[in-house]
Formats: C-alpha cells, sequence, structure tokens
C-alpha cells in the first residue's frame, strides 16, 4: 500500500533536501515549504506509513506514543508550547492529503483562524 | 494542572447531553455541536487531559495507540475512510482551544478547504 514515490521518502533518504528542526530514530521535523501561517512544521515517521489510518492501525503502541511524544517536542522546540499550536492531518481525498507519507502539520507562531478549525 | 469545570468533563459524568457516535473504555467520541463542515466529530479521552501535549507526554504507550486507533475507527464509523478526512487538535491561545479537555477534531463529508490546511 505503501509507494516509495513520494517527496518524503526522498528527504528521508536525504536525496531532498529539507530545512531540519529535530530528529530522531523513529522521526524527522523540517519546515513545510510552503507555510500557511507563521511557524509551519512537518513531523514525518521514519516508518513507512501512507497516512495516519495505516500508522494507527499498524505501529505498535510504544511508536505511537514516541512519535506522538515527539510532535509535541517539536512544538517545545520552535516556542510554541506556551502560545498554542495546531496539529492537523489530512487523510484522503476530501482532505486534500498531498503526500502518501504519514505526517503532522505543527501550525503556529501567530492566531490561527477557525475556518475549518 | 486539569479543571474540571469543562463542558467535555460534564459530558464524561453524562451531566451534558452529546450525540455519541462511539464509545470505549478510553475515548467516547461525539458530533460537533457547531459543525465546521458537513462531517464534524470529537473524540476525547476518558482521562482527564488537558490537551495533546498533556496527553502525549503524560498517557501510556498503550493509552496513546488506543486513543488514536479509536480515532481511526470512528472515522471510518462515519464513512470517511474511504472518501477522506481530517484530524485537528488545538493547544493553548493562538490555536483557539476552547475545551481545556484533550480531544481530536474528524472534519469530512465534503472537499475540505485548504485554508490552514
Amino acid at each position: 500500500m505503501y509507494n516509495k514515490e513520494n517527496i518524503f521518502y526522498k528527504i528521508l533518504k536525504s536525496e531532498l533536501p529539507a530545512k531540519v528542526i529535530y530528529e530522531n530514530e523513529i522521526a524527522l521535523s523540517f519546515y513545510d515549504i510552503n507555510p500557511a501561517c507563521k511557524v509551519h512544521a512537518l513531523v514525518i515517521t521514519k516508518g513507512l506509513y501512507s497516512n495516519f489510518d495505516d500508522f494507527a492501525s499498524n505501529a505498535s503502541p510504544k511508536m505511537v506514543k514516541d512519535f506522538f511524544e515527539t510532535v509535541s517536542r517539536v512544538a517545545n522546540i520552535l516556542g510554541l508550547s506556551q502560545t498554542g499550536y495546531r496539529i492537523i492531518s489530512n487523510i484522503g481525498p476530501n482532505s486534500g492529503q498531498e503526500v502518501e507519507h504519514f505526517h503532522m502539520h505543527i501550525l503556529g507562531g501567530e492566531p490561527l483562524k477557525k475556518t475549518l478549525l
């Protein structure tokens, strides 16, 4: 189900560049190339999961915990823990998911619009 | 840090009504009272966590896995697995977090705007 023809796979393999924020054994975080607000980061799994459904169903409890703890840690590194932030993941056609590799968006650095939350 | 004076705590205690979609040992899902799109559900923890940071840091690996697997399951119950959906959580002031009890939004049922993803 996972298709390696996606840009995040190439970033993981260092075939494409990224402005890395943080990295550990299970995840990589970097800035979104088209920021939707003042601070816009992504956190992607190093494991090959095509979307949130795939990850939530097939990753181990330790992996899921470590990943979301990493998301929280990256927000803290970015200085967003106190000011607040939004996490988003898009799954499938109606969401506009653009890259078929599981990732969470972290959005912050300014008051975020309520539009679709 | 968790403050019981919030509406989701009251829903958990059956002191306020909700249109329940799904329930298990660790989570409760119901429809958002102010839907932002055609299908707008919430999934909240039964454990008392004030936001995503609190949950990601302090819940057990099994709890975190079970919770996000529940989010995926609720999306499936709502018929969104194939058509797609977005998950969102707001943390703190800049995000507009309205209820100080950890919850994920599930949005779908129609093509979602890209605004702030």
